[in-house]
Parts: structure tokens; sequence; C-alpha cells
């Protein structure tokens, strides 16, 4: 992504203002590393309570971030996307409609995810739901690799995996894995409901504490002792069985 | 792939016969540049009768492939792949199993051809079969995004796509290709019958020629003004839907 689509906030108390009320906007915090970290405090407690990386930098990378203003030597660097909030895309739910949600969990792979946001487009997915933490966040190669796709569907970023689990079900979401070993295909179960699809990372698929707190796993067949997928072919095989039994 | 990974065929009889035997096992000829090219016309025309690349290249090129050996100027490049020809793998088939085949076109991206391979071997494809032209050949990328599954899938080159056609038609094959623009989807046909699933490139889809060659095209719905899907993605779907049918 060139600069010229990276959006700054500087200056010490507008920094720590949008840490403070927007917290899920800023991708990251530069400090002039001359400046005490016992004086800005409140800063670093806000980014590490927001999972907001922070790093200490020469007055030059300042300088090359935001050119000549009054940085003070604090600069926030917000999201290229607009991620949406939870709890607001929660109000434009139709649940009646059996809606259907991405939850992807160590998908870091900006082209794996790019991919995914593109089929998940196509398929009518309601929204993809990525962690702070293990998993892309959607950059430039993001935007690329979705063909342009990423910015039609509601992107949600949440800070704790399990809250999000324990949230959407009791909205009323069955939250459905997809694992080798599971005995039921994809095939075989009803998706026309309010569902999530889980969505594991390449090399480890599912970790076995998400595996538990989901409602039911299933599992794509393979042949030819094929052991697994590539993570975005998952993604499209689960998300267009949903299209395809809603369209039935 | 480091070169130990290929194989070689020196000397200007070898090369030859080589060429002139299993040109399909040929990905490329190097000839000395010194060597006047009145004196291997036979090499030339075997060359460019079965589209295999022939360069031209300074000694010391040749003494990096093969070491100190006499290779009078001629070296033949192996593939790492073993292709499957055509016709033994045609004597192979049991139509009234309703084999399933994926024919590409234009896949140049190693990455996506490896990725294919990997869904058709975990499908069940019975064979997926590539032009010599433009068309990434089965390289160390190849093997590598395929998760290894790239040698689980017999793998078929043909010169002429035009007479591929007509081949797999006379056997009892439907040829079906995709396209955006068509009005049956891809739920709504029965795919349980000896079918070639013609996938076309990433950039340009299926050209117009091949696809009025198609018994049938088919479309896989797409929303948010989605326009198309990564080769890999709709080549995973069309496989899978397939297996579905069958196992249903």
């Amino acid at each position: 992504m060139s600069k010229s689509e990276n959006f700054f906030i500087y200056g010490r108390n507008p920094v720590e203002e949008t840490l403070q009320n927007r917290p899920d906007e800023v991708d990251k915090i530069f400090v002039k590393n001359n400046i005490k970290p016992s004086t800005y405090q409140n800063i670093n407690e806000l980014a590490q309570e927001n999972d907001v990386p922070l790093v200490k930098v020469p007055g030059a990378k300042i300088y090359n971030l935001v050119g000549k203003v009054n940085d003070q030597g604090f600069v926030a660097q917000l999201s290229a996307a607009k991620y949406t909030n939870f709890f607001d895309w929660v109000e434009t739910l139709v649940l009646s409609e059996n809606p259907a949600v991405l939850l992807l969990h160590g998908i870091e792979d900006p082209h794996n995810f790019g991919a995914i946001l593109r089929s998940a487009a196509a398929a009518g997915i309601e929204a993809v739901i990525i962690p702070m933490q293990n998993q892309a966040p959607v950059n430039a190669t993001v935007f690329k690799t979705s063909a342009g796709t990423a910015g039609r569907i509601p992107i949600i970023r949440v800070h704790d995996l399990n809250q999000a689990f324990k949230d959407l079900k009791a909205i009323g979401f069955t939250i459905v894995g997809l694992d080798g070993e599971a005995k039921e295909t994809l095939w075989e179960t009803d998706l026309d409901q309010p569902i999530v699809f889980l969505i594991g990372s390449e090399g480890e698929g599912i970790h076995a504490e998400n595996l538990k707190r989901c409602d039911k796993v299933l599992n794509i067949p393979m042949t030819n002792n094929v052991e697994s997928l590539n993570a975005s072919v998952s993604a499209a095989l689960i998300s267009y069985e949903w299209m395809r039994q809603k369209k039935q």
C-alpha cells in the first residue's frame, strides 16, 4: 500500500483520544524513541488493552510518515480498511434470512485472506469476522488478491475470539467447524440456518480448543490421501454449499 | 527447483533420440551457440514439431548444467514431472464410472496450477489435461503449492487443444465450460456422466472459440457484483459439485 493510502493522526493528545475513542481503527502507534515511556503511560496502556502495536522509531521515520508537522513525536496509523463494529453489524442482521458468517482464525497469508474475501463476497456471506492476533489485517495485498471485493463485505475485527463465539451463539448462530476427522460431510447437514463457519489456519486447521466450541463439526471429503485443502478453497467450498442449499 | 531435481540428457545423438522417441518428457533443449544451425536441422525440426523450446547458450551454461562431460554442445532437460500419455490414459478409463477431467487453458500462475491439482486430487478428478503453450509446466512451485499432491493425479500434456476436444468427445465425454454469462448453474445440471470441465485463464476466462466447443456452459452464481472467482476456486467448486452429485 502506498503511503498516500494510509491515514495518520499526529500529536500527543489526538493520538491518545483516537486510541480512547476508536481504537479499532488504529493499526499502529509510532512514538519517537527519545521520549520517556513514563511520560506516555496512558497511551501505552490503551495500546496494550486494544492490541494495537506500539513501536519506537527515530524522528526521521516520523518525518517520513507525516512530513513537517507538529507531531510531538506521536503518530497513529489508521487502518486502510474500514472495519465494521460487531454490535453495529448485529443491529443490521435479519436472522430470519439465515445469514452465514465466516469466522477466520490464524489466516496469516494475505493472499489466502484476500481469496477468502473474494469467494465470501461472491457467495453472499454476510460478514467476515477476524481476530486482532495471528491474522493478516486488510492491507494492499489483501485488497489486490480479493480483486477489489474486500470493500463489498463487512469485515469485523474482534479482540476476544472466545467472547465472539459466545456473542454469536447468544444471537442465535450455530457455529460450524471443518475438520477432516469429522463423520458428517458438509453435504449431509442443513446449513440453511443462521450459521458461522469457522475457518482455521492453513497449517494447523482449527485449534482443538476452538473445535470444542463448535456446535457441529463437518468434513469436506477428500480422496487420493489428500490430507487437507487450501484454507481459501475450504472457505469457498463451505460458502458455496451454504449458497446452494439456500437457493434450493 | 534445484538443479539436482532436473534430469539432463547430453550429446547430439542421445538428445535427438530423446526428442524422437519421448518428446513429451523434454522441457527444453540447450544448444551451444557456436554450433551451426545447418548441422542440427533434425533436432530443430523435432523441437518445433513437439513445441519444445530450443535455446542457444554459451558453453559455460552447458557446463553449468551437466558438468565436464562429452556433451558435444547438446543438452535436453527432462521434465521434473512424469506426464501421462493421453492414449495410455484412455486405455485405463472406465467410462461407466462417469469419470471427470479438468482441462486447463491458460493457467500460467504456478500457484494457481498447484492449488488446482490439490483440489482436483482431493475431489477424485480422474486426470488434469494441460496444453503445451500458455500454461505453467509442473515445476517445483507447482509441486509445493499442490502440497505434494501433484504426483497423485495423472497430468496429461497435449499439443493441440482442439484435437483434445475432439478426442475427448469421441470417447464419450461431455465438455462443460464455466462462464458468468451462462443461464444454467452448476447445481441444476447433471454432472454425473463422463465429463470434462474446461477451466479458463484467471484474467480472461474461457476464450470465445473454446466456449463454442463446449457441449454445455454453466455459471457459478455470484452476488455483490463480484465478476469472477479465482481460477483455482472455480476449479475446486466445480470438482466438488461433481463429487457431491456422484456421492448422492
